[in-house]
């Protein structure tokens, strides 16, 4: 059913407009598999339900572009606003985040009526401001914003199909099997120390947690060629490893106990087999596919049951800014990690899974917040959080960079994220 | 909508066959107001999506009778019993309650095809048991269970719209105004005490926890002729009512302190104006009109500011055993309460809003449990409960009885429950 | 060292400021074996420190008696009120009371001297009021309160005491055993119903709860000879009862799940062999012993296992008031349940452990709370509570009565509560 | 009670055995003001009662030096290990740490004697390894572990009496007045960039999380000439700063709601005035004073007021790493933060207060995990928890160094931390 995208890879050239069009389809075409059913529900706190996504991606347009610039607009509803803000204290009250669950209306026909509500706003207003390029700035934020709540869209509707016993498939078609995997152990690759500089430096969009680009000092270092796979972090399973305290965190620990954890998310051993649920519904545990859903803690623990450990985010961006971006992004339609190729270079370093790094998620040096809600948008989540890096199968190709930060605290377990092992 | 329900209330002439058709009819029918989306909300524990409900009667029907006595009968969906499963601990494992609102499948179009499969084993089965006075026992017990999930789906929809900051409405057509009232307070009605007996008698229908029939000994006590309206209730309220401890049991102190409660459920002042939210919306409150959505704790709390007290369940029954059974049943289809009439004897006995007693749910001397699942259907829960006596505005005229016990915890406030007065 | 105690049973000849000063002491004395670090424990929510007692009994007179009586009277320090008052919302403010466990100071030398001049405060003011009948009567109730609170003292420091992993002993003497039980089950005594009367109706001292007396009507039934000893509960651990729900409440079921029950509170199976905590220390389990620390859950749950069932309040009242009151109360200095005598008449009535009711806690037919915070003292606490009957081996002979209703929650165990059976 | 305090400064020329005894003593010399009753109060979860404190720093050399090293060594007590082993999962089960405030045994005395008798045997075993350079390490570990817990021990008697609503004084003299204060406003000291290098790198003694010692690059920076003081943040307080969420990080800001807090810990505004709880008891809020008590959240908040920053860890070690060590330690037995010199040089590194950085705690570059239960010490807490330099009022002056790194959440404030501002 997901076949049909075809983002077009290079789409820096097409004007503002194809590309809002473009990026707004995509979210429709990301829902169309769901039961009307589906998109009212919070599987946990952190996840939002489907049509709240779909309307708080619209709800940020209308509120940082159609309010403030469209002459004449008139608010979709007047609650809207406080149903589908979701942290910008600047705009006001707004509804909890852990209740959005909890609210059947407006029904889903009606929020597919705000987004073309909205659309038909930004047409208008885009024709207007054309050439206006601070606008176009917060145009292009707003579509950035929404592809990475296009990812959330489908992370959060594999836990809501994931939490249900029924463990019901999104997609209908079968999973394909990818069998090549030539190579036992990751490869080492090697990568000199010493000054470096990390961060965004062209004038393309990038996020502004990104800048500003700045010199760093570098041991030297290695990467491992390719992620780690499950049948390698079975390994770590069966060697007890989530009842041995000496390879975790003390936080780790702490949650692997209180939450029972003993494996990665979605998880299940049924009869002694290993099956992990998929946006195909339930499917075979596949020793070869990168190890996914796993915490921050689950994948320290796994670096040091190896006598090894993770990279930086520098380390990780220095080795990637010389690598060409491709891979296995949401545009496959596969959206579910795939084996390595088995190169002898970086493999895998975008897409499949957003890879955790061992650098909690701060400030570069001079780093500065932007005025008003917008500067809401990544600095005040600065504590707490660690770095991912790299993207993965839920990502848009053209929504990533090798300076993208991602970030998320150490105990989520529900996006795609996995592991990539470093070594001085 | 609900116009058109026209329930013959002298149905026991009806055959079972014509009473299980009508029953189950009037749950769906009960049902049409809604969109999709309403069906899936648990919006807070002690509420179910009301597609739980509609399945899981449906189950009761199914595990109960079709599967225990239907020859060949096969489950329309092997977890179904998983999932629809109240509190049965004799017939297995069972979906977590408060994680009823996390399913959006199955879906409601799933739901519907699953009642339309079991009624249609119910019509077999039927023709074939005809004369079998234990199934036929059976089956009313379930036609009973579904009337009461039919109430619980009333006060379940009335909390998931009232929960909504849209506060969308159920009922479309206005909430008809009826204005007589003629008196300033309740009169009194005077009851002789003595021996009395209480509890269930002839051959109709009554679940098991109205038995056995037993003598009481009495105090002379009255009764007030009507129920206490919102603007008598008003009076605690702009009293300081909330705010003085002497009025209140300390559990129920604790309770409105926790809670912040200010006045009952479902009331709100809007710019100095008191709104209550009905199944018509949100609607300015009208004094006259029996208070309801109070908890035990507010009940006997107004009761004490009064200097009075509630009537225990024996008072109550001793006086209702006399009244003929009419009242503003779920047939009328307002679904509101309504003012009294006015006369001068038991007024709104029956019908309107359950009412508070001060009796804990107890068993009746000489009580015995059924065997089975069938067993769990009352005595287990005669605990911290308090009974409440005389059916709602969302109960089914044939389905109440003088003898009928409600029970709730003391904190409910969800469903339709209100307040008479007692003195000796 | 207990064994000093030697309180006279007809103490009602005493005159109240000799029966004041017997009190006083013996609140002291129970405190004699504790170390000082022992007083400030709270081990539990329900728990008090021992010297919150002591300090609380004090300012019950203070507050109740000297401040509004003796002429020229200074508070003892003007944060004791704050500190010290337990739930009499009337007298204002109060200290949270989980959070009495987190007060170091006052320490307990300085609780002492609090006594001290509180009792010389006393001593002048019982001097000058005497035959004052109000002021005496208050001053009476006082010692009532102060004696709840020593059986409180007791169970409270075997909690603090049994829940250290020390287990340290309150009492340094050997447990004297006893091994007289001739019988294998309890014989069934036959009482006729009937009209009856229950209540308190002479001039002695009584609490409010036990008044008025009043009649009610009864069906004929059985009293248990004896109470249930440990080696019957065993047979029921041992069938599997507590897996089992079709023996429990819903309540009772939900709890002991939540809570990993598998045995009276105070039971340990230690290499297969069970042990109980006592004021003693760990001692082997008696089997002939009455069972003790039980809620009223289990003792539900037992009297399903075994077809019967608990005593209603009123049938337990209506057989001891012909029984005198004698058994192991406080003043054996024994502090630990015994086992019965064997006779063929109403055993261990009295003493021992407080016995479970299937009577929830409600008023009788015309209850009057008192004015004021004495008004507090019982009425506030008539919900979701069960009633008790008989006192234990804590309770002081000269506190207790056939009509004395003590009442706590279901779940609660901390108390020397056991169970009797009944039947029709 | 506490000048008597005189620990050498010059200590490193003491022979190991008069160093044992001197650290040793000051634990014990740090309680002498205690009541019985204040030893084992824990006030919060992270509070530990000053008896434990005593007996796990005990129970430290008697685990990892007497039982493998001293022959013939006794076990004080076999249940010592679980009550105070703090969280080495290496070494075992133990006592749960919000339950430490229940244990009124092992009493105060008993733990005294602990201490005497692991003192006696450590004194053996000294004797017997002197020049057993491993073990020597091993014991130099114990002592600035011990060193550790006397900060805390101070910190967590001045919650358990700050929460005490009679604000009791630990220390009785007056707190001496400081009123030296020669500026308005922080002074800024310029610090060039470049490559520097941090961590520890000498022979003294330092804990594994300070090396190795690496390069780092740096941009050119400044740091303030003082800490902030009361005034000065009592201005952000007065500007709406608890009000304004532009201030705050986002998890900040949601503490800050969910708290209630106002102002920094231990500030209470009594008749508009403001007062501090200090361990002498309530004291007037002195403007000229540090800040002190304040999360990460509240530094962090306050620096974006000002629209500056917080100081890297590393900006602070390189500033620090030429500043001699001196200043407010708990030498002085001050034990209060005190005011500025008004020098115009770095002042206040050391000592006063502990500052906040900006910095996660994570591992140095090539840090490595040291074998065994040590190695629990410091690298399994390397998670959302943030770094603080520069030592306070209540650590031992030869504790601290230039590179020693403490951390602690960004919620945490019953410690003295404040805050010295930085910018670019």
């Amino acid at each position: 059913m997901l076949k049909t995208i075809s983002v077009t890879q290079e789409n820096t050239c097409l004007s503002l407009c194809d590309r809002y069009q473009q990026v707004r389809q995509l979210s429709q075409q990301l829902c169309q598999p769901l039961a009307t059913e589906d998109y009212a529900i919070q599987s946990m706190p952190d996840v939002s339900p489907p049509k709240w996504h779909l309307a708080h991606t619209t709800w940020f347009f209308e509120t940082f572009l159609l309010v403030p610039y469209l002459k004449g607009y008139e608010l979709f509803h007047p609650k809207f606003g406080y149903l589908f803000n979701s942290y910008y204290e600047a705009v006001g009250e707004r509804h909890p985040r852990a209740q959005r669950g909890l609210l059947s209306r407006p029904t889903v026909a009606e929020v597919y009526q705000y987004r073309d509500y909205v659309d038909a706003g930004m047409r208008s207003l885009m024709l207007e401001i054309s050439g206006n390029s601070d606008l176009e700035s917060l145009i292009t934020l707003g579509l950035h914003h929404e592809q990475q709540h296009q990812e959330l869209l489908l992370t959060d509707i594999k836990h809501i199909l994931g939490m249900n016993p029924l463990r019901p498939a999104y997609l209908q078609n079968p999973l394909s099997a990818i069998s090549k995997f030539p190579e036992n152990r990751e490869k080492w690759l090697d990568y000199p120390g010493g000054l470096q500089a990390i961060g965004h430096q062209n004038r393309e969009f990038a996020f502004d947690n990104e800048s500003p680009r700045h010199q760093v000092y570098l041991q030297d270092y290695y990467l491992a060629s390719r992620l780690v796979t499950n049948g390698e972090y079975l390994e770590f399973i069966e060697a007890g490893g989530y009842n041995k305290p000496e390879y975790w965190l003390a936080e780790g620990w702490t949650t692997i106990q209180a939450e029972k954890w003993f494996a990665p998310f979605y998880w299940e051993k049924i009869d002694g087999v290993w099956w992990i649920m998929t946006l195909y519904g339930m499917q075979p545990l596949n020793e070869n596919e990168p190890v996914c859903h796993v915490s921050f803690y689950e994948a320290d623990a796994y670096a040091s049951f190896r006598g090894l450990r993770l990279p930086t985010e520098v380390e990780w961006e220095v080795a990637a800014s010389s690598v060409p971006i491709k891979g296995n992004f949401v545009e496959t339609g596969r959206l579910h990690p795939t084996v390595a190729s088995g190169v002898t270079r970086p493999d895998q370093m975008f897409g499949d899974v957003w890879e955790w790094t061992q650098s909690a998620y701060l400030p570069y040096p001079g780093f500065e917040v932007a005025d008003g809600a917008i500067g809401e948008y990544n600095g005040k989540f600065m504590c707490n959080q660690m770095v991912l890096r790299g993207g993965s199968c839920a990502t848009s190709i053209n929504h990533i960079r090798s300076t993208y930060r991602n970030f998320f605290p150490p105990s989520a377990r529900w996006q795609f994220t996995g592991i990539r092992l470093a070594k001085y």
